[in-house]
């Protein structure tokens, strides 16, 4: 399997083709972690450099792991202990990483578009882990796998995303992923983090959580970032959860079969009740363990052997 | 040689006979740090994350070579950087960790019982790498490995600690695991830094500098935190230096062939004079050389071909 | 080739003889990092500190690669997340870590002088990755090798440093390294950057821009460390751009053949114009790309197997 481009900057533009590569790559690719020895030398020799601009130890270690598993070499970069970034421009800063000649550069930036704008200047692989509330197509890809794993299909799912969508890159990503796939996506969650207009892109918004929760056959909880509750109108995490968290009560009301996700880290009994993020309807360690499968995937669809 | 458990939470509950397998085996194991290549491909393909949520480069850095030596791939995560930890359980972290699928993990945190929580929640290896007041087993390894080597036996000695006892992780795994052994540990220190009823715990209180010194055939010098000396009465660390540090003079009454130990990083002039960190009875380097063995050999047991 | 010394903590005392086995074995190495697969086993089983007091993430990245394109394992300390300095000398620390038996310890430190003290002390190789306002030999070596590059020799060349001298390292390595190989150095800058009699060090002063840049082959401009900028009566970057940064204006009295370079990060618009920063005259990304190629030139001579 191959892939006809150098980088992974969103799932906007990309085919519902490449998607089904990338998943399927990942599928095959799953297992090496599960192995005794769990590590192949796929990418021996290759170099891989995580420049997080926003701190991340959640993705950036997810990276690193699906880097050493296929052998390839990491030099990991923080803003907080970069020196590269002192007054130095952007581009400035790729290009003078480019001149220690790395194979591929996974980029978090607080700006959207920055990994893009790197695309444009320097002729290496770049990947997006995350820009600005623009996308995150690594989540986005991870979350479609392990969908795709638990309703054996990416197409006529009814998916709600719950919570801050305003903010969040996670559901751009999943939205634009899954609408590619074939499956509709509702958001719900506090009116004034709902974008306006956004019917245009493609999303449905429900009018209730139990409209949202009712014919889901997939609910994605955002994670709550509690210094934005203030553009809510409501002070209080509690009243937030009584309103968009997702409880036992909503659970009842719900497909039987319908899955629970989360991009973590969970906020227990805020986004969701312990008992739904523990319940056997939940797949959000199934999430993490495909994190580090898709990454895997992309490196070698991007840098390996048969790299277009 | 191999070990009937999983996980190195403590050294309470721990027979002599497993002390012993381990010491054995960083013993052998310590040749390959003075090899010419000094690199063995015995844990290739393992993972090991390093996840301290202290601070803590000299104990992180030995884990590191360790794993290095062993051919095993790391990942350090540290709280500091750490989004980890926002707002979740350290037991969901660790699950996401898992979902991940190290071969092990290595845990430090300020909260006591912290390593005990997670070998109970994930199946994967844990090794305690210190938990708040509570244990610090490998460093009560490698003191053991550094007693034997000097002294040639653990049973029968006289083994006395000086200091901060009360918040001392290392006092606490050194007196578990000598007590196992057969030796006999004497505790000194300010009296409001010694534990009541510590006698009930299998230790001896000295009434004085002189006493704790005299029949000592180990004495390991616990390091001042100054931040607590506001616990103490008097003011400065001068005043300390005077009472319970180990100078000349204290060495003069102590038996010929006494050894000194220290977990380090010393504060020279408080717990101990330049002389005596500098003298002939000094191996507290040895302990650090000690401590990369016995930290592969933890992992070598644990997660190694012959792991239980 | 190899060379005869174990440390390499300045330039001040190498010969030009030792100074061209480095450049040529770097340009030898080069090449690796330009293949499909950017790896020797060359430094296999060897271990690399990497031991940064003062933050440098583009050094320490360079050095890292270098360290990995060798097969050499590293391990990365950095004051801020070390306790191993708490209260503790440098000495200590430096033999703590040599217990721990790494191969190399690379070390940047605020400190003029450090590195030296170290290698007194401690029986490995020691590589200064900038010690104080002393010297940063990597750095020398690599403008060494990009001017080589460039103009196919290292004698008879006139080169001006221009910028901050006082509390360059940069300017004090390339002074010593240039002057050895048999070039001239002019250094310019505002009057209190520059130190007193720096006449007696082999240097010469222009007395104005015009004087720094008419016969230069090459033009080095030094970083603008703003909070410096204080000691200069002037107070803005503009100003300092206006009387010291280099233009259009001056790139047209240069010679046709002048090649401009810059340590890196530049504050374009400061020490040049960002015409002068990407014009063909730049080699700055080439000091960059050379960098990674003289440490690992180091890291051969110094501990590979060739090593003295």
């Amino acid at each position: 399997m191959s892939l006809s481009r150098r980088n992974l900057l969103g799932l906007d533009g990309m085919s519902a083709g490449e998607i089904t590569t990338i998943l399927d790559t990942a599928e095959n690719l799953k297992e090496i972690s599960y192995r005794p020895i769990r590590k192949v030398p796929t990418l021996r020799g290759k170099t891989i450099v995580h420049f997080f601009y926003e701190a991340s130890t959640r993705t950036r270690t997810s990276f690193e792991l699906a880097a050493k598993r296929l052998s390839a070499d990491t030099v990991s970069l923080s803003a907080s202990t970069s020196s590269l970034t002192k007054g130095e421009t952007l581009i400035d800063t790729a290009k003078n990483l480019l001149a220690m000649s790395p194979d591929c550069i996974v980029i978090r930036h607080s700006q959207s578009g920055a990994p893009h704008l790197l695309a444009k200047h320097i002729p290496i692989s770049i990947i997006n882990a995350g820009d600005g509330a623009h996308e995150h197509p690594t989540q986005g890809l991870l979350d479609m796998l392990t969908i795709r794993q638990a309703k054996g299909r990416l197409d006529g799912l009814k998916v709600s995303i719950i919570g801050d969508i305003t903010h969040s890159r996670v559901a751009r990503s999943d939205l634009i992923g899954l609408n590619t796939m074939g499956s509709e996506v509702t958001f719900y969650g506090p009116r004034t983090l709902i974008p306006p207009a956004v019917e245009s892109l493609g999303a449905k918004v429900a009018g209730s959580m139990e409209e949202a929760v009712a014919d889901a056959d997939v609910i994605i909880m955002l994670r709550v970032q509690q210094e934005r509750l203030t553009d809510v109108l409501f002070p209080t995490l509690r009243e937030y959860a009584q309103r968009f968290g997702l409880g036992m009560k909503e659970m009842k009301a719900a497909k039987k079969d319908v899955v629970v996700m989360h991009p973590g880290p969970i906020n227990r009994g805020v986004e969701m009740s312990p008992e739904v993020a523990d319940g056997p309807w939940s797949v959000i360690l199934d999430q993490v363990a495909n994190g580090v499968a898709v990454r895997m995937a992309l490196l070698y669809l991007l840098i390996g052997p048969e790299a277009a």
